[in-house]
């Protein structure tokens, strides 16, 4: 007996099984047209970069766990670990050829050698939107409403975008005189909705001393209108300016496509240190806060400064797969329809495969998912392969059936069937039994 | 100054700009469509796994292209270098798990460190589809009809399928006393499209002797009509056997289905030495026959057996993404349509934004992809901004048209405009002009 491998996968990494793989498939084809609907357009670029562009701006933690090693023409090279970083050394090399606006979106794998104790895994799905080579509300706002189309598509209308903007905030820290406290502010505020107010204000109070903590839990206040807040926020920074007016300006496009009630300002978003410039935002999903947020981003001064002395501001968004992937289940909000075949033609008399097989070809001919039992198992293998398969209605064609020359097509949920004269009279009674208009 | 990172990649990776990458989607979505409407499933496997596991059963070349490296848990791993392998160790780890026959599709990135002076890519694309678990003539036939289709829907009907099966050939090799040197003969016979027959013939001769190589070039001589070859091979390997008739009824469900003239009898096919058991397949482009296949594949009796006893049969196929894809560009097929943008909303005056995102939102509520130019910019750059989307439409509303409460919707291709009060007319010109029933 030859020694067997055990079959087995790294640690942190998994397979996909058909319904899983055919959830992300189904979740990520939503989201591509949604993309695409609003004129992003999809890139790529390659798994593996030179370990010196990947790891230009990187420190510390990311550098510990990113896959990295020597390849066979003796460069350092390693995996990317997220979509940012190659999309600004794609955009510093390219930006000669495209056009401005770029509009792009990609989603792909990363890999991250993360302690898999968190329930993280290895090897990852990311989803990045950008609008690259503008600073305008415009492009603010597209990212934010093409966030909430994809939400709307995916069956999960009741979410919020929460947004805020980092130039209200660091002007606001400026005039009370703690602007160079500001990384150790951001840090606690960041942890608001974690913490509670209470031990937010007293370890503001430590850094900052009593007034300016009071002031601080005044401005990351939430929970009114837009537009209340927006005064309130803008009169503690100390009156309006252009990027209070940014925020007007969102909001008020947000109104005009109906989805202002869907966009809260919230001055405690700050989305971490040193990378965002500008508007900021998180979205949270009505129904689960407690998963946190499913889609992120905000906008930046300049995406590839490591790679070109071209400035590119920016402003994007990435999608949290895998979370949103968990979210829907949760929620019930399965779509895999497009995965699942319609129609299993049994294998009932092996001699009959010809025939079997020409109706299958009529009826993809009319847009009817099906595929043939190929071995003559008994029926009941036969049934519990098709409900496996999801499929909706099973056909059957024995000798009885061919002396009578019919065939019989079975309601796989109903176990009710009906006899047909040919493979047009199956198509039809298939395509009118799906099709909604049939219904009572 | 800051010192740059020099942006590039990798030699013998690439980037894949948004026509590409674009052109690379609308090829995987046709793809994946055709292969669901046969009751194929998608799985996913990790890139990175166990380097015993994806070696196993590789040697010398394969041994030394592979990207392979030491984690950072001391794990010796590597990149997954072709689908087949990961899809072994899978089967053999899940099978219990599994609903038999299983149908998957796999389409993913595969990574060999080749050289590249050959025209190769060290990243590339591969798209395979396995049947497992039967041993039929119907499994076999569902592989070559799945292929079939896909030209169809890509608009390449003209491409014929060359089938033969190694198990007549072997047989036939031991008629002719010449099994011994199956090797040798295989690998010469695998030439004979670019050496020619005479040459051919001067190789067979000089390790099989004359009579073996006159009837080995009658065997594997093409040309004919399905059944004339077929019964001339069968005779040549001794009378027919299950193999023989294996051929027979592959070749009856394809006249059934009407592609029996798409599917020749070609026994000069071999595929490779040892891997293939039963039937073998490769697919030309009639218009393109110097490509070579496109599509290539066959039966194996044993899938796994490198991590399990079970014995897994199946039979399957490889689609060649890059060539295939430089052939539909080659011969003026670009399916591109669903990544382009169908209008471009131009911003005429800034302080019409507002109305500009709302049009947007219509229309995309009518099913129409549009987006916002978001810069006030001199309209020549928009129309260009416009034509490199590949925008069928423009749409135009600046202070004169606001002042007459109508919107201008320009033909890009024509350069014709109409006027529309508006946006639900705009919508319906715009859908009236793309749908089919408009046209004269």
């Amino acid at each position: 007996m030859i020694e067997i491998i055990q079959p087995r996968v790294l640690k942190g990494f998994r397979d996909f099984m058909p319904e899983a793989e055919s959830e992300r498939a189904a979740l990520t084809e939503v989201l591509t047209k949604v993309f695409r609907s609003f004129g992003f357009v999809p890139i790529d670029t390659p798994v593996l970069e030179y370990a010196e562009i990947l790891l230009g701006k990187a420190g510390g933690e990311t550098e510990k766990q990113v896959y990295r090693f020597t390849d066979h023409g003796g460069r350092d090279v390693a995996m990317r670990f997220d979509l940012t970083v190659p999309f600004a050394r794609f955009m510093a090399e390219h930006y000669g050829e495209l056009y401005l606006p770029f509009k792009r979106y990609h989603l792909a794998k990363v890999w991250r050698g993360e302690n898999t104790q968190r329930g993280r895994y290895r090897e990852f799905m990311q989803c990045d939107v950008d609008i690259v080579g503008v600073d305008s509300a415009a492009a603010d706002f597209e990212i934010l409403a093409v966030i909430r189309q994809a939400m709307e598509t995916l069956g999960v209308p009741d979410s919020t975008v929460h947004l805020s903007h980092r130039g209200v905030f660091n002007r606001f820290l400026a005039r009370a005189g703690i602007a160079e406290r500001s990384v150790e502010v951001l840090r606690i505020v960041d942890k608001l909705s974690k913490i509670g107010v209470d031990e937010t204000k007293a370890q503001l109070t430590v850094i900052a001393g009593g007034k300016a903590a009071e002031e601080l839990l005044e401005f990351i206040a939430g929970g009114e209108a837009f537009n209340a807040t927006l005064e309130r926020i803008t009169r503690l920074a100390g009156g309006p300016n252009p990027d209070s007016d940014r925020l007007a300006e969102i909001h008020a496009m947000a109104e005009a496509c109906s989805i202002g009630d869907r966009v809260q300002l919230a001055p405690s978003i700050t989305r971490g240190l040193d990378y965002y410039t500008g508007v900021v935002f998180e979205t949270f999903l009505d129904a689960m806060p407690e998963i946190g947020s499913v889609c992120s981003g905000g906008r930046y001064n300049d995406l590839a400064s490591l790679y070109t002395n071209q400035r590119l501001p920016g402003v994007g968004t990435s999608v949290g797969l895998d979370r949103l992937l968990a979210a829907l289940n949760a929620m019930g909000r399965k779509n895999q329809v497009a995965a699942s075949v319609q129609a299993v033609i049994f294998n009932l008399e092996n001699s009959l495969m010809t025939e079997y097989q020409a109706a299958a070809h009529r009826l993809r001919t009319q847009g009817i998912s099906c595929e043939v039992y190929t071995d003559q198992r008994k029926p009941g293998q036969q049934y519990t392969y098709a409900d496996r398969k999801g499929a909706a209605f099973a056909i059957l064609r024995g000798k009885e059936e061919k002396a009578k020359d019919i065939w019989v097509l079975k309601n796989m949920k109903t176990r009710d069937s009906s006899e047909h004269p040919d493979c047009k009279a199956l198509a039809s009674a298939i395509l009118a039994a799906v099709s909604p208009a049939s219904e009572d």
